[in-house]
């Protein structure tokens, strides 16, 4: 039996032609992550005519672009389209034509990679390379970070929803709060910065596994949530889980909902140096930052609230 | 029984101060990680240098700055340090103040939000909120594409290392692979992008589940690597995980791990809608890029190769 292909899950469109909105053009000649990001965050200060598409938007991501030919192919259709362009290419012949033929064509252009790339060969005292991530010869070492990070993934993994508890002593960071309060996706997150993180749920009348109060306690962090926006997020959960009414009313019924967030605030209560983190109207990024801060800050007591790398 | 706190598992640091590289400051008002990651795509850049410490560099993330006096604090700091400062701040005034600080403390500065949302505005002809992320007032929607993500990663985790294959419809992207192919750390990262994804080992000698055959084959994705890279990973990976030395041989042997991979090679080949991913010496999310130009290339066959999303 084979399915048939239905839309983007990610998306929903099936022909970006049709789409209204206004064309923004990404071309990076690495993965184009870097300027959707970027994209993205800038996108937050328009939410107030993004949103109920007040204002449409179409981003058109085009990686691995290493050719100029290829290049000069996308900014005619950016002219065509009326889009503007935001790139990244590290090789500056490549960055010098996609900024002429945008100014010929008469296409606003931003480049993400260049102003930053300068300022920090200044402060080095070194050229940069110019050449793009994945350029033939340059070989993705396979360093400690690679490791570490795929073993941060797969503990993360093996320890979601409060699985082999015996093993919390070896997280990094520890998650716990009632169901929904975005415990695995926060800790995938985490996972995938390198660090090895455990969740644990907390269920109103369910003992809590011993080890969590044998873990030193500043690896603990108790997420909470406004037991209103929690009933929402519960709900719609229920019904895409095709939970039965019995159960489903009792997940998310306001009584049951309020009496379980207090059962955890006690857990909290009783374990004051755990930092006790609000979730509500918070991104998980959002929360994966706050979590991070406090993290590093009791290592640096002295210090100013940063995270420092060295590279 | 309480654990005494190690070195920090990422950074590797116990003390900012004592390390020795050029120090990067980054401040957001929100969470910090557009600046990071702009950041280490410029690091890219230098990694002929930073290879080995040729020229340390020491990055340090302050996030959540929305008042003028802590920016002022860490700006004075960054001059004491000889730092240089990488910026996004929402706030016009916010951000115009870190400018103009920098430039009377001589510190070479780079906003990475204001161009870029400059551009937008013009685009769209609507002025900027102003406002960072997590501002009070400013509530993050549940919207669909939260839960959608929520959903894509609990799916992902569920679906690990082949398991439950009765649910690989279910999937939007397939990945199959030898053992140590990146296969988890991939699948992770496209589910947090918002794809359902479930991953299948090939172990020689092992039959796949039927329903690999049974999906829709524009779906699934075969990964390759090159069999002296693989040998390597697979050493760190009997190491790290204890294997007796049988086990271990059988599993990182060069003639056991060519024969899987021509075993999986084999599987291709009877498979030819798959496209075979090449990972030798690509990052994750390198590897992601590549999968998901395909994913969408195949859907909108006669327009140029990109990833498009409407907001
Ligand atoms: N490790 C790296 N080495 C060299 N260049 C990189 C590296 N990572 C990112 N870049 C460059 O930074 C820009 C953004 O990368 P990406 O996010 O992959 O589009 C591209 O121009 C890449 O070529
Ligand atoms: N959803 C959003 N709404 C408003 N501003 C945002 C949003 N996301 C990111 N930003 C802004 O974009 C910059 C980068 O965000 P961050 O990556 O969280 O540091 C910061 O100045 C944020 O305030
Ligand atoms: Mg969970
Ligand atoms: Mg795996």
């Amino acid at each position: 039996k084979t399915q048939t292909k239905d839309s983007d899950p990610v998306t929903g469109d099936n022909e970006p032609e049709v789409m209204g909105g206004k064309p923004i053009y990404m071309v990076s000649d690495g993965t184009g992550w870097t300027a959707e990001h970027s994209v993205n965050a800038a996108l937050g200060q328009f939410e107030h005519c993004l949103v109920d598409r007040g204002c449409p938007v179409n981003t058109h991501l085009f990686s691995g672009i290493d050719d100029v030919e290829m290049l000069m192919e996308i900014i005619k259709q950016a002219a065509k389209e009326g889009a503007i362009l935001v790139y990244t290419l590290a090789d500056p012949s490549m960055a010098e034509s996609a900024k002429q033929a945008c100014k010929l064509w008469g296409i606003p252009s931003t480049d993400i990679l260049g102003p930053i790339t300068e300022a920090i060969a200044s402060h080095l005292g070194v050229s940069p390379s110019g050449l793009p991530r994945g350029a033939p010869g340059r070989y993705f070492p396979l360093s400690d970070e690679y490791f570490r990070r795929i073993e941060a993934i797969e503990f993360t993994i093996k320890q979601d929803d409060g699985a082999l508890p015996q093993n919390l002593n070896k997280a990094d960071i520890v998650l716990a709060g009632v169901s929904r309060t975005g415990k695995t996706p926060l800790s995938i997150y985490l996972a995938q910065k390198g660090y090895k993180v455990a969740n644990v749920p907390i269920v109103m009348g369910v003992e809590l596994p011993k080890s969590l109060f044998e873990v030193h306690p500043e690896k603990v962090f108790g997420l909470t949530i406004n037991p209103l926006v929690l009933q929402t997020i519960r709900k719609a959960r229920a019904k895409s889980l095709g939970f039965s009414e019995e159960v489903r009313s009792n997940y998310s019924e306001m009584d049951y909902v309020r009496q379980e967030l207090e059962f955890a605030g006690r857990t909290f209560a009783q374990n004051p140096v755990w930092p006790v983190i609000e979730v509500t109207g918070k991104a998980i990024e959002e929360t994966a930052a706050v979590i991070l801060r406090l993290y590093h800050d009791r290592k640096h007591r002295c210090s100013m609230p940063r995270i420092s790398k060295l590279y």
